[in-house]
């Protein structure tokens, strides 16, 4: 992982590959690495669907070496959805292989002087650009297996969907899974339509011939990782709860805590829960049978296993298990309480190449403004055909949840920063809550995971329902995530490493053993920090301030049954979540 | 003029109608009352159609007077369109016979709760408010039909037609003219989606045995206005070119002049222009012939007399006489040269009740986005009708161009703070780019007419190709056009006070005259003031930041057709606009 790959598509007489050195990029990886490249090279004011914005696709710092659970990759830009800084982070082959190809970046940059797609090959010998027309209109499922009869089954993809070829603000990057299946998604903030406004359909990671990555000091690597995925088995959230019942284990506990956002955050309890819980949902798929249908990784090296695969009735494969926060989002939030409708939208959303969260938001939006009852899934799946179908109805709905409050006149819109919040309701969360608020990604429960100690009792216990110690709360997951989402970890080791001072001494080891110098908790504590400082930098610039560190005023003001309580965290206490 | 009526639409009880003393805000008229209500009550975060804003219609200080040319009325409120303060302006019967009534300002506050719409009735004995479930879907024209063989052909009426009861982000407010059509609009930043959030589809005035307002210095008043009216009769502007082809005697000079925006402000001078300038238009209003072709006032009291009537070429009345903005943004802009198709869509905004600049915008962003071909009038007449039916992609056009750049990933999209640019390329007219840029009324040409000396030679001249002294010119220019917009006064008086002293000082003397106080010129600047520090402290606390007082990037990089330019005033010295 020693070099940029760089595709400038406005470079005279044509698209132009180039590979660099990393120089000043040395070092970085994931978030870090896409937050620096866009704070240093993308005008914070740019429009976010031109020339000088650019995509920035970076495996972890740990990446394709042995280290467990090092399978994420992150994709930066400016964001067309929330006009900040984003950076979207997938599971999925992309990261072990392109890190094994050795590329620590691909940028993506400049704008196409016509309509022509293109797409990337990228293999032992090189990179090749080339057309990609054939592909036009085509949604990931089909993208993909065209992908994969030309260029055999082992390769890793990286796609756009029609949403992101019609530059869509709720569209994703897709990246195959172990199946080779598009399942596993960069969703948000809109980074597929940067990737469609570059005119780049799709990039093919060939590692034949690659080998793993070596670290630098093998013992110490070594027994750090030993250590540290012993941790990770004997925490009950990753080695029990997350393998048996996916991230869908949460809809019952969030349910019951009160924090579940039914029907468009009208409530925080659905009556349908149960028919859509992660025990369920498990229940239906091993009743059902098939290939796979027990829980798997995402990606190689990954030893919780919180994946699974979702049969249709028919017995064929629909989609791979829907995630909690989808199975939310198209669920509770819409009022849906059937699997199949759920795993159809589910499907339908991977193939179009649009975020889940941000698309099941819109429908709840869409809901409130009439256009369809909650409740009605088959309403639901012709309303997210239209996005795929790129209607004009689709496109309000594809471009999320803010524009479609706006097209409809729509005042309960539950976003910050333009980008829709996700499964649970700040005001029983309110941990949570500061995180959706302060957190430079816009409405982002990834950025700082409060709802551990909020609900999970993991990393301490913070009372749900009150303001107080959820400024501190949310910093400290903040930094720490930024951190993490720099090394390739998947974010689910926060679980153990929360509550194992022994895992996440382990997690530091495994870093310092890897690049051969020793590494401090410290050292991951400077790490989050300067990324999110660089974060802040890039959005204040952009013309972002404390006013856009808010929840929209109706959580402050319209009480959450059960509990009947409002987001009580201060403006001024918000103010000072920076502050370190 | 001595009370305030406020109908709160979420009272105990429902709607109710409350009339108080002026208090705080006596001696405020028009803008400067729109301003000081909306700043004093309105959260700046509040979500614009949420209970918590606030519509202000405010006639001017001298409305209601003898006064030339005081027919001006202010809305104002937090606008859906841009999120900050907003001021719109406009002509046609309102503000004398409201002024006449007594009512320095109405409030429409609160929310209703169900989706009835009521009517606000007005006369000497009081105010009524009553069921307009009637008037549901009905366009301006429609509405006021039935509340002329209601009320009677006397009396004045406020309405919004669909575009305003669905709440679209480019919906305006109707005032009736002399003829009591439908035809003046407070067009801009949407606020008849205020109105229409607050469940009220009309306000009828009936001035019916109420007084003309009395000056405090009749004498003063009296000679001040002879000799303010005289100076205007004696400007060619105001004395010639405005009463003989009405605004649209502008279409000529700026295309000449290479700033007239063409194709969705792709180049600067459009091929068809003379088919569609004032002189033209005069000559096809005259060879229809028809009552009212020639021209004449907007409201009782005007003598410059621009406005004029549109016959189709059936002989029947169709609109009133196109404006320059209109026929603009309908024809150059979308390359259409075709008077009678122009008349048409002006026709059609003003009875959906949509903002003629707004729409003439979107669609040429929509024509770029490849929905219709430039120059395609009947093309355009559809998609303008979409948004009187409220299908799915008359919500996105409704909602203007800004939403439309979004929906359909276009990036060239000449707006600032969402709000659609007027008809003149501030690359080649760079004084009214900088008024563009940092107005608080998002993109606006009547907050700092910089044309009339970059472009006329009106008020000195300044090179409207160059940036140097465009800031000064600006500010001066937005000074003085807040304190005449809180007087009730035409904006085209400008023409007239700006170069000939006399008639200057003629205005002071007449508000002098008016309140019974002596007034300077030093009162006039420091009432512009007052009135847009208000307007910026309201713009900053609602989030508003340096970056926001730009124009987008392409307006700095890509030169325009014919002269080349681009627009050339530095950030640093658009920041230093309300250094005073």
């Amino acid at each position: 992982m020693d070099k940029i790959l760089r595709i400038n598509m406005s470079a005279p007489g044509g698209p132009a590959v180039k590979t660099e050195a990393l120089g000043t990029f040395t070092g970085l990886g994931g978030r870090a690495m896409t937050s620096t490249v866009v704070a240093k090279e993308v005008p914070p004011t740019c429009h976010p669907l031109g020339a000088a914005n650019k995509l920035v696709i970076a495996p972890g710092l740990l990446s394709g070496s042995a280290a467990a659970m090092s399978g994420r990759i992150s994709v930066g830009c400016k964001s067309p959805l929330t006009g900040g800084i984003k950076e979207a982070n997938s599971g999925g082959q992309g990261a072990q292989v392109m890190a094994r190809l050795g590329y620590a970046a691909i940028i993506l940059e400049g704008s196409p002087a016509d309509d022509s797609l293109y797409k990337v090959f990228i293999n032992k010998n090189g990179v090749k650009l080339e057309s990609a027309d054939d592909l036009k209109g085509l949604g990931n499922y089909a993208t993909v297996d065209k992908l994969s009869a030309q260029y055999g089954e082992k390769v890793a993809c990286i796609s756009i969907g029609q949403a992101g070829e019609m530059k869509m603000s709720a569209a994703s990057i897709a990246f195959t899974d172990m199946e080779q299946r598009p399942t596993r998604h960069a969703g948000r903030g809109g980074v597929g339509a940067v990737m469609g406004s570059k005119g780049i359909k799709a990039i093919i990671l060939d590692d034949d011939g690659m080998k793993m990555r070596k670290p630098a000091d093998p013992e110490k690597f070594k027994a750090a990782n030993k250590t540290f995925v012993e941790g990770l088995r004997k925490h009950p959230v990753t080695g029990e709860g997350l393998p048996a019942f996916g991230t869908n284990v949460l809809t019952n506990v969030v349910n019951e805590a009160g924090g579940y956002p039914t029907n468009n955050f009208q409530t925080g309890q659905f009556a349908g829960a149960s028919n859509i819980s992660g025990e369920t949902q498990a229940a239906l798929e091993n009743e059902r049978g098939g290939e796979g249908s027990a829980t798997h990784g995402c990606h190689r090296g990954c030893v919780i296993r919180c994946s699974g695969t979702f049969y249709g009735k028919n017995g064929n494969f629909l989609t791979k298990q829907p995630e909690y926060e989808t199975v939310w989002a198209h669920g509770a939030n819409c009022g849906i309480d059937d699997l199949d409708v759920i795993a159809q939208l589910d499907r339908m959303d991977d193939d179009f190449g649009v975020d889940t969260i941000e698309m099941g938001a819109t429908i709840g939006v869409a809901m409130e403004a009439g256009l369809a009852k909650f409740g009605d899934g088959q309403a639901a799946i012709k309303l997210v055909q239209e996005v795929g179908d790129g209607t004009p109805l689709g496109r309000i709905l594809g471009n999320g949840a803010a524009v479609t409050g706006q097209c409809f006149g729509v005042e309960r819109v539950p976003v910050v920063k333009r980008q829709s919040m996700p499964a649970y309701d700040p005001r029983a969360v309110q941990g949570i809550g500061v995180t959706y608020a302060t957190t430079t990604m816009g409405a982002d429960h990834t950025a700082g995971y409060a709802v551990a100690t909020n609900l999970l009792g993991v990393g301490g216990s913070v009372d749900a329902l009150k303001p107080e110690g959820q400024v501190e709360l949310s910093r400290n997951l903040q930094v720490a995530t930024a951190a993490i989402d720099s090394t390739g970890m998947c974010l689910f080791i926060a679980f153990a490493i929360l509550d194992q001072p022994d895992t996440f001494n382990a997690l530091v080891d495994l870093v310092g053993g890897f690049i051969g110098q020793p590494m401090t908790a410290d050292d991951v504590t400077a790490l989050g920090k300067s990324v999110l400082t660089n974060e802040r930098a890039f959005n204040q610039a952009a013309g972002f301030t404390a006013k856009d560190d808010r929840l929209p005023d109706y959580f402050k003001n319209e009480p959450l049954a059960p509990h009947n309580v409002t987001f009580g965290v201060k403006d001024e206490e918000l103010d000072t979540v920076f502050n370190w």
